[in-house]
């Protein structure tokens, strides 16, 4: 392939926010493999290995696990408009951003959606599930295990237990975790998980991955009334992915290069080694922020490893931190928003990005920039 | 950047069908920039200049013109659910699958659908579309610019005019006509264009490229009702784009870059000479298929110059026409499907595969593959 340079010079970035996340050298060189058609063998042969390899990060042996042609942002449209229906009631775990989009986006299909409120950064316990999906017996729960808006992981056991007990179906946004910390789909028994690309696999932005159980599947091939989007149907994308393969849309087959070898370089370097890296690298950055003085938002045992949330320390303010850290080291970190806003830092230690280099590097920054 | 090999390893086609349609190489170069945040400025920076190249192709000079983080039927889904609203009619001019499709989605949205149908392969003329929209006095009416099931262009001048003349607003499906062939979007009147970037912009799938009046923007500021997809709300994705620079879901940065490169490209050559190379190697290419013995589909005054169709010559079999391009010449082509299953070929001159050099190989293939 011709190596002709183009036009489009792009700043380098050190990507420690909470996602897009560094990219793998390897990732980049995949996206510069030269694109075959949409119903090409070579093109169903890359999906099927990517469906696989998805599994694994999933901790699920789901046959229903596919990519949609969209952000993560339309991996969670894609759960709610499949598998909530107009006029039924869904219960949202709401502890964050990310589950006040999910009420957005149930409201949008017409569901009737009841909430649990906790604040910010706190998660849920397995009782308080329990309480709430037997008072509202809904025909749907979901919630957000890695919360990118706060840092917190909810575990999905105890809720989707509750939830089976009342023959519901369990939603789970898992985006911030699937390739750093474990998903466990099967072990805590969810129905419908859908993630990002530019997370902890370390791909750039563009692809969601969702798995679907086979109870799940079973609720969706029985379904009477249509999905109110076409582009996000999950039959008619079986349709196009599995054996059939109809025609529905022209996959993005350059993003589909990337996040096949994103996971190729997941299952190299081990799913267990991975995990290990990821918390080892968070744990060594926590020591560092608190050496640093600052405190964490959300308590040790909900940590994500992915990312972490310091409190910004009383006297500083966020936004200048951030420019000091673009300015000085070209490090993108984000702020809080929402109840959060200007109360922590959103730092992402994740995918590519993981590594002790990496946290030398933000610590060091970080200790420049609050001086 | 390091250039570390991938493990994955992607075959050379000749892309000769309906799209994708082959990529130019400074495009792949820029799909291997480093990726910046989706609220970095630089990012905005790009998205605007992707604006300004995009309105030159559209032929507008609408304000409002901005990419979709989702492929060409994310476009049309964008279209359908921000400007057709429940219980709304819409008229719809039905001569391809892509009308049907957008039959598909309107249906879906709750509207009252109306369809005016012509055989595969033909167009409306002005009386026709004045007739039908007079008749049924609809919201909204939509149609393909360029269908990519049969060949054919449909000017648009003759319905928006009917259109507006009786208070509707038109949305036009130009996918694959964007970057090929005029669009004219404000010189026919249209309210929302949308398209893809794999067809004649020669760049791979990933992105959808739409734009909105001013008529129609006053319209979707004044709607009461919200869209059923959050995904794709174009209120929403405004406050993104435009200054307030407000998250709303993390854009496809690589895919971005490269929309950028293909549409620098088509600057660097100029839009008219872009045109003049897509007609006159389509005038070629039907040249040669008639020298063949091939007749084509479309009457030569509606044809495409991105897409030609020629009709499967008697006692010929379409799939091993198509098995013989692709065993002998790694070319892929598309047969027809619907109405036109087994009776054309569908035959891409478009983007960087517009060439005269391309249409010698396709000929000589060709001749090869009907012997």
């Amino acid at each position: 392939m011709s190596n002709q340079a183009c036009s489009l010079q792009a700043p380098v970035r050190h990507l420690f926010g909470p996602g897009p996340s560094p990219v793998h050298p390897r990732v980049y060189e995949a996206m510069r493999q030269p694109i075959v058609g949409h119903l090409d063998p070579f093109f169903f042969q890359v999906n099927e290995e990517i469906r696989g390899l998805l599994n694994l990060c999933f901790g699920t042996s789901n046959d229903f696990t596919m990519v949609i042609s969209g952000t993560g942002s339309a991996g969670m449209e894609t759960a709610v408009v499949n598998f909530i229906e107009p006029g039924s009631k869904v219960c949202i775990f709401a502890n964050g951003y990310f589950s006040d989009r999910l009420t957005e986006m149930a409201t949008r299909q017409r569901a009737q959606v009841v909430r649990l409120e906790k604040p910010w950064g706190e998660v849920f316990t397995d009782a308080e599930a329990e309480q709430f999906i037997a008072r509202e017996k809904p025909a749907a729960v979901a919630f957000v295990q890695a919360e990118t808006s706060t840092g917190a992981y909810q575990p999905g056991h105890g809720i989707a237990c509750a939830a089976h007990a009342h023959g519901a179906l369990v939603i789970m946004d898992c985006v911030t975790s699937l390739g750093g910390m474990p998903v466990d789909v099967d072990a805590a028994g969810i129905d419908i998980a859908y993630s990002g690309t530019q997370k902890a696999l370390g791909c750039p932005p563009g692809l969601a991955p969702i798995t679907v159980s086979p109870l799940a599947l079973d609720w969706l091939r029985q379904r009477k009334t249509t999905p109110a989007s076409w582009y996000l149907d999950l039959k008619l994308l079986l349709d196009y992915y599995e054996s059939a393969h109809r025609y529905h849309h022209t996959a993005p087959i350059s993003m589909f290069y990337a996040l096949r070898e994103a996971l190729e370089i997941v299952k190299e370097e081990g799913l267990e080694a991975r995990f290990a890296r990821h918390k080892s690298n968070h744990e060594a950055f926590v020591a560092g922020l608190a050496s640093l003085g600052l405190q964490m938002h959300v308590a040790p045992e909900h940590r994500l490893w992915t990312l972490n949330t310091p409190r910004v320390p009383e006297g500083s303010i966020d936004l200048e931190i951030r420019k000091r850290l673009m300015a000085g080291y070209s490090i993108e970190i984000a702020g809080g928003f929402g109840p959060l806003a200007g109360k922590v830092l959103r730092i992402g230690t994740m995918g590519y990005g993981s590594s002790a280099e990496n946290v030398n590097l933000l610590l060091k920054a970080l200790k420049s920039a609050l001086a």
